[in-house]
C-alpha cells in the first residue's frame, strides 16, 4: 500500500517518522507529488493538504489526518466525493490533553498569575482561596477527549456543565445541555469555558459577544478547538470590560500567530503555539494500519467522519 | 466550653471567624492572654503560640492547630506533656492540595515557564511533549493527603511512587518505599519530588544535597511541608549546577519571606507564600466541636497527634 504525506504547512516525514518507520513493512511512505507512484496512491496521510492536492490520485480511497480534528482535510477542494476522511481517536492524546486543560483551569481558580505578580514584586501576601466546587467549568464539545477531561475535572471538585450538538448520554455528576437555547442556558452558570469543538459550519464563530455576555462575569475562555471558533475582537472586547477576566489560547485563525498580533502581548492571554498535545506515534502508527487494511478489503476505515456532519 | 485563641503570626479570630461564629453555642472563644477566664479554658486554638503561652491555662486538656502539621504546637516550651494536640484531618484540604500539586507537576512537565518566555518573546515553537508516563513523581509522606494526592496523580497517567516512615499497604498502581535506605533508593527513579512530611527531628532537613544528587538529573521539587524540611544553600546549589531545573515552594523556614532573600527573584523557583491550601470552614469547626466534646467526656480527642512521634 502506497500512502502519500501531503501537508503545505509540516514536514510530516520528520514530524511522523518513528510511526511511519514502524509500519514501512505494510505502507510505502511516498511524498507528495508522488508522480512516479500517482496510481499506486490508495491513501494519503494529510495536515492542511494544498487546494489541488488530491487530483494527483486517481485511486485513493482514504485520508488520514494528524488529529482529532479533520477539518483541515474536509476543507480541500480537490477531496473527492468518495473518499473517506479518517481521524485519529487516541486515548493518550486525551489524557495530554486532560491535563492541559486541568492545568489552565487551575491557573484560573488559584490566580496563579497573581502569585507571578506577587514574587515579582517581593509581596508575601495570601489570596483567596478559592475551593473548586465554586468554579463551574463548562466544556463545549463531549467526545472522546471531552470526557475524559470532564472525568478529571469532577474528580478534583470542579462542577463540569457539558453542552454537545445532539443530546447525549452523560454520567451522574455531570449537567448536559444541547443545542443553541442549551448552549446559553448552560452559559449562564459557567466561569470557565473550554472549547474542544470539532470545525464545522453550525460552530464557526460560536465564541463570541453573546457566549462571553452570558457568561457569569469574570470568566475565563480556554480554546483548545480551532482558530475559526474564536471572534478575535470579542474577546479581546470582553477581557477589556472585565466580562472575562482572561484567556489561554492554543489554537488561532491564523497560525503561526502573525508578530504583530496583540495576543502576543495581551497581559490577560496565555499563548501556547497549537501544541496542547499532539497524537501519539502508536495512534497514528495503528490508525494507518486500520485504514490500510479497510482499504485493501475494500470496506470503511475505523473513525472516518461524516463527512455531511463534519466529524 | 472556653477555647483561648493563640498566635504569634496569625490574627485566628478575624481569620476562622466564621468557623467560631457557627459553633459560638457551644464554645466561647477567648482571645489570649484571656487572664478573665485563664481557669475556665480547656482548650485552645493555635498557630505558632508564644513560648509562654500555656503556662497560662492550668485546666488546658487540648490544643488544635489550625493545619495538617502539628509542629508548631509541639514546639512551644510551655505545652505541659499531659495536653493532647488535636490536628485538622480536612477532605476538602486534601482536594486543595491535590489540585495545587498537580498543577506545578504539569507546569514542570509541559514546560508552561517556556511558553510564557516563548509568548513574551513573540516566539512560535512547539515544545517536546513528554508523556506523563515519563515523569516519575515521589511523594514525601503518604498520609490523608498523599493519598488524594497520588489519586490524582495516577489517574492523569503520572508513575508514582510514594515514601513514608514506616511500611504502609498501598493500591496496586503506586510503588512504596521506607526508611532511609528506600529513600535513596526511590530517590534515583525520581524526577518530581514532593514534599509532605511532617516536620520532625528526623525529617528537619531531608531536603538537602544529599536527596538532590540522589534525583533524576533535571529534576523538579515541591515543597508544600514545613520550610524546616529543606536545606536552602543545597537547593541552590543543585539549581546552580542543573541537577534540579527549578522549584516549587511554598513554605519557607522564616514566613514571611526576607525581603532580601534569593528566593523572591530566583528565575528557577516559583513562590506562593504558604497558600497552597487552608482548612476549611467546616471542618475547623466540626474538629472544634469533636475535640470540646471529648475534652467534656475525659476522652482523647480524635486526630491528636503521637506527640513522641511528631504527627
Amino acid at each position: 500500500m502506497h500512502c502519500a504525506l501531503v501537508s503545505r504547512t509540516l514536514d510530516l516525514r520528520s514530524y511522523f517518522g518513528k510511526a511511519l518507520d514502524g509500519i514501512a513493512e505494510h505502507i510505502q511512505a511516498v511524498d507528495h507529488p508522488a508522480d512516479d507512484h500517482a496510481e499506486q496512491v490508495q491513501m494519503a496521510l494529510a495536515w492542511h493538504p494544498p487546494a489541488d492536492a488530491f487530483a494527483s490520485y486517481p485511486n485513493l480511497k482514504a485520508v488520514c489526518t494528524i488529529g482529532a480534528g479533520a477539518d483541515n482535510v474536509l476543507a480541500c477542494p480537490s477531496l473527492p466525493p468518495h473518499v473517506d476522511v479518517v481521524r485519529v481517536v487516541d486515548p493518550a492524546q486525551a489524557e495530554m490533553m486532560a491535563g492541559f486543560i486541568l492545568w489552565h483551569v487551575i491557573w484560573h481558580q488559584r490566580r496563579f498569575a497573581s502569585f507571578m505578580a506577587q514574587q515579582k514584586a517581593k509581596i508575601w501576601k495570601r489570596l483567596d482561596q478559592r475551593r473548586p466546587q465554586t468554579v463551574s467549568v463548562a466544556l463545549l464539545g463531549y467526545g472522546q477527549i471531552g470526557q475524559r477531561v470532564a472525568e478529571e475535572l469532577t474528580a478534583l471538585g470542579f462542577p463540569v456543565l457539558a453542552w454537545s450538538r445532539t443530546q447525549k448520554p452523560l454520567p451522574a455528576n455531570l449537567r448536559g445541555f444541547h443545542g443553541r437555547d442549551g448552549l446559553l442556558t448552560m452559559l449562564a452558570e459557567t466561569e470557565v469555558l473550554v472549547n474542544l469543538l470539532p470545525l464545522t459550519p453550525e460552530t464557526r464563530g460560536i465564541l463570541n459577544r453573546d457566549a462571553f455576555a452570558a457568561m457569569r462575569p469574570g470568566g475565563y475562555l480556554i480554546q483548545v478547538g480551532r482558530g475559526e471558533h474564536l471572534v478575535e475582537a470579542d474577546l479581546l472586547a470582553a477581557l477589556q470590560s472585565g466580562q472575562l477576566s482572561g484567556a489561554s489560547l492554543d489554537v488561532f485563525a491564523v497560525e503561526p500567530l502573525p508578530q504583530d498580533h496583540v495576543f502576543w502581548h495581551h497581559p490577560q492571554v496565555f499563548m501556547t503555539p497549537h501544541d496542547a498535545c499532539d497524537i501519539s506515534v502508536d495512534a497514528l502508527a495503528a490508525t494507518l494500519m486500520a485504514t490500510a487494511t479497510a482499504v485493501q478489503a475494500g470496506e470503511r476505515p475505523p473513525h472516518a467522519v461524516d463527512r455531511q456532519r463534519g466529524y
